[in-house]
């Protein structure tokens, strides 16, 4: 009997391990959800690619009008790119902190109907989806927009080489978080209308 | 000792009866991210207030340009509303058998900058987290735009008595999936750019 609570406890014990192990990737939906925040202070450590690419991958599922798919991403982890970039954007300081940008962009032609709306609509829900991958892997990001600014898409255009016909949407530094950054309860039930306006 | 050892079992077996009924609503970000899908084909049962309430929650807890919110919601669980919906939506058959249908809203002039551009941004994203939130909760969701289409936005308004300067941006019918519709994998690695384009 001492055997098998033995035989229990090294169970259990090892149950847990696996259980904390993937802990790390296996937050839940709506936790990760209500626990984004837009994350301005980064400690400056770097974000290995194997986490960027579990990223933007998440980014690509996202849905889009009859399933077009206009987005790409350019991904930054060069110091000097990283600095470049926050030279020339109003609101994106915390890029010299940051370990990465994603730049979301999307391509008009490529959208449904080459409908320009469409485009941008798209490639914000690929966004999203990546401000929540960040969340999720206990990273930080925060949606500085590019877009509809000319100067600051023509500054990212400059800085990354873009083609004139794509528009980068954002610039998402990505980076580990100091933990000053803390969500937001914004949830209003007046904005809730019941089955009319 | 045979006393402790039965302890264990209780235990396993509580924390298995915990874990399991967590679990409904535990699921892990990427797994809902990657099996989310445009779900176009509904049982036709009915889907509760609770859960219309969480889902619009994880919509609200979207970052927002300057955090101005602009977003609003209609939710339509009304057989006749929906129905009415349907009538004069080209791609929104799906609502003939949907237990509900969240409708996003923008409104510009409660925008930063009362820009047109960022509102729409600001509830994709907030309609995102939406179509996250039907998917971890095991229900079904497609977006079907309302916006950038006059004749669609001015018909969700008419049903709706949604005002002339609120933007219906998507008609979200949401119901209990039959299981015919399934996730696709849009990964694309040549969407990827590093350093620069």
């Amino acid at each position: 009997m001492r055997r098998i609570c033995i035989g229990f406890f090294v169970c259990l014990l090892m149950a847990g391990v696996v259980y904390a192990q993937e802990d790390a990737d296996m937050k839940d939906t709506f936790s990760v959800i209500h626990s984004r925040k837009s994350v301005r202070n980064f400690t400056g450590a770097p974000v290995g690619r194997a986490e960027l690419d579990k990223i933007i991958r998440a980014g690509m599922a996202a849905p889009s009008a009859v399933n077009a798919q206009p987005w790409s991403f350019v991904v930054v982890t060069d110091r000097k790119k990283l600095d470049e970039l926050a030279a020339g954007l109003p609101y994106a300081n915390m890029l010299l902190k940051a370990g990465a940008a994603i730049i979301v962009c999307t391509e008009p032609d490529k959208a449904y109907d080459q409908n320009r709306d469409l485009a941008v609509i798209d490639a914000s829900l690929a966004g999203e989806n990546i401000l929540l991958a960040i969340e999720a892997l206990g990273l930080g990001g925060v949606w500085t927009a590019a877009y509809p600014y000319a100067d600051r898409m023509n500054h990212v255009r400059t800085v990354l080489g873009i083609p004139q016909e794509v528009i980068p949407l954002n610039v998402t530094p990505v980076g580990v978080p100091t933990g000053a950054d803390q969500p937001k309860d914004k949830y209003k039930p007046e904005k809730i209308h019941r089955e009319k306006w």
